[in-house]
């Protein structure tokens, strides 16, 4: 019988489960300090709702979809925006905004593993509801600069690209006079540009283009404005659309809060069809792990897709294996210590007369195991060592008779005999370090 | 388009989640007390896991079980024993025992929804891997009765229900002579008992034994010993059997630690065939709510199905549905208030220049929410009531030049003028309370 875990899932063994509590623990502290709350979702949504507007891709090849046994469809959840649309809208009337929510749910694609992707994860979800204006983008890119800050990264170590869907409609309808199919072609183009050869892909631009397009000059406009590094070099024709100052002035109400990392990219379309507005991804500037790491943007229609009136919403999701990825090749991993603080060890059969001392240890808070085993007091240090357990304390006989109990330090070899009270004190002390 | 979660299922509003983190930190406090590390398994398993032995009704007819991408049978975990057992057995020789291990796995079963018992639910397991003694079993029902202490149970509100498998198996076998087949009947049948009419239960038991054991009076037998209530009125034939020495050993024990509504009940069976000795199970003893909330015992010969040395082990599960149930008719539901202290109500746009102000107060750790919609005054405060927000502080452009900022109490009404620091510490002393 196999022992492994489903290919492209993973056993949390405690020191992985570890990571991954700390991890959450940071996510959840920086958006509660943002007044955010969380939420879930479950784990199997019909399938009928990612039909509604996701990206096709996903849903064709990438969903876990069966038939439950009442003939229902149903898909295990590869994202959180759909769900929580409709959360959102079911209490649409009811909800006060604006609604600020966070989410640590679970995700499940059929994919190939590989490096920072795998068939399940999870992902924080940090959603703002009810806002129009950018503020609500200044708050959520705030959210994800914080989580990067909270970890120990500096700003060196990532880099936030912004980008407006509204400015890349204006582009290839009114700038570039192209069509909707035209256009669906060139944004996916443009999506992996920086993966393809620069002639190649200049070949595809000219070739996804209609002979007026051509004519008109399109391709060499297009590719002109893809070598833009700023909004300031932008041809009159296009600098003066109203996105053009909306993400400058973002830009500098993000740098009044120090977060002087923006770059606006042109060519950051994010996958999923949803968006209308302001885009950004955070990127990885290691060049070990230059990648984009997560994103995010507005997508203001989604709600009312539920035949509710819409809610604009402004939102990002952020991925825990590129997360840790990005925290290994930044040396950024923390040093984290077992639950258990103490150990106890027997000298003969203690143990049912060491439960008043158990029961007090834990009712201040100390967290014990015993050593049950009845094995050599040295396999029982042992056992404490291999465990990571920072105290062991002996009892025997004498022990339970004068209230005096020895305790080594097995990090620095000290030994110290004491009483249950100081023995207490000791332990909680090595927490505040 | 549909906006209900999936039948069986639930959606997490925050004032739902709010419990549910509630509960989940208890559960984690109180097996952390007791030295367990907590770990996790993927939410799907290869369907051959649950093959390997579990109860056959659970796979056949309660499982999401679907065929994936690449040709795999697949089943969501509807329980995590097996999960664990696979992990405990992929590591079989590096661990260090005895092995305490917790998870709080999110499980699915297709069942028809009712009280106490949805599709999707939660399960608290609590694992002690490596001890052979009954010390295992005390330390696993003292868990289970800690964390019903921990939410403020009452040991008159639930009873610990044991039995023994072996004992079982013995007066089925060797006292009463009856062959496999009768015995895995008679073992259902009884586990059903309470819910059956005697006379028809007297008659199903006849049934489903042989002439030959019907002629040696086993039937009568069988319904004599069903009615027995204490280890102490065993008849002679059975008395001598070195479960009922084992039983009145623990019961004993867990007395001394306070633990003293334990009753012995024979026709306590658990569902799961790989029970090999002492079971029990928490019943509510509110005449609302009588019934099993959740129960567990030693199976000792799970994690040598994997092919390593088998791994003695206690364990048990509970549900939170059923735990939520319990804390609602004994009136034990906790009181929950937002993680949000504070709201930010804006007197004029005050947004960008309040951001120094916002970086303080999350400097300090002060969860606080900002009104970015630019309404009234009075739309703004009642935005924060209905959120559940105990403090509401206006800022305007006098608050930013003189660094004094009124703040509200929205439940006791007071209202005070502070400076930023103390400010933070009145929020901040909330927390005490």
């Amino acid at each position: 019988m196999n022992t492994q875990p489903y290919k492209g899932s993973r056993d949390f063994y405690p020191e992985d489960k570890r990571l991954q509590k700390w991890l959450f623990a940071k996510w959840a502290e920086v958006c509660e300090k943002f007044g955010y709350e969380q939420y879930d979702a479950p784990m199997l949504e019909e399938t009928a709702l990612y039909q509604l507007k996701g990206s096709d891709e996903i849903l064709s090849e990438q969903t876990y979809t069966f038939i439950d046994r009442g003939d229902r469809s149903v898909t295990m959840r590869t994202e959180m925006t759909p769900s929580v649309s409709r959360m959102v809208a079911q209490k649409r009337q009811e909800l006060a905004y604006p609604l600020r929510w966070y989410s640590i749910p679970e995700l499940w694609r059929y994919e190939r593993p590989q490096r920072g992707r795998l068939r399940q994860f999870w992902q924080l979800n940090v959603d703002i509801f009810g806002v129009q204006g950018q503020y609500a983008e200044h708050e959520i890119i705030s959210v994800a600069d914080a989580i990067m800050q909270s970890v120990g990264a500096k700003r060196s170590m990532y880099q936030i690209k912004l980008n407006s869907r509204l400015f890349i409609d204006f582009v290839l309808k009114d700038y570039l006079g192209l069509d909707e199919v035209e256009s669906a072609t060139i944004r996916r183009l443009v999506d992996k540009m920086a993966k393809i050869d620069p002639a190649a892909f200049a070949a595809s631009i000219e070739a996804s283009m209609s002979p007026t397009a051509r004519d008109n000059g399109a391709p060499a406009k297009l590719l002109d404005l893809l070598q833009l590094k700023s909004l300031d070099d932008m041809p009159a024709d296009v600098a003066g659309h109203p996105s053009i100052a909306e993400l400058k002035q973002l830009m500098a109400l993000l740098k009044t809060n120090g977060i002087t990392n923006t770059v606006f990219d042109i060519s950051l379309m994010r996958g999923f069809d949803y968006y209308t507005d302001i885009v950004f991804e955070v990127f990885d500037t290691n060049p070990d792990n230059n990648r984009s790491m997560f994103g995010g943007g507005r997508y203001d229609g989604l709600v009312g897709l539920f035949g509710v009136d819409p809610v604009p919403t402004v939102g990002f999701g952020m991925g825990d294996v590129t997360f840790v990825n990005f925290l290994e090749v930044h040396g950024l991993m923390p040093a984290l210590e077992s639950e258990t603080e103490l150990y106890m060890a027997f000298i003969g059969d203690m143990y049912s007369s060491v439960q008043p001392v158990l029961a007090e240890l834990r009712e201040e808070g100390v967290t014990v195991a015993v050593d049950t085993t009845g094995r050599k007091l040295d396999k029982q240090i042992k056992t404490a060592e291999k465990k990571g357990i920072e105290f062991v304390v002996f009892v025997g006989e004498q022990e339970i008779q004068t209230g005096q109990f020895r305790i080594k330090n097995l990090k620095s070899g000290e030994e110290q005999t004491l009483s249950l009270a100081r023995l207490i004190t000791v332990v909680k002390d090595r927490r505040k370090k």
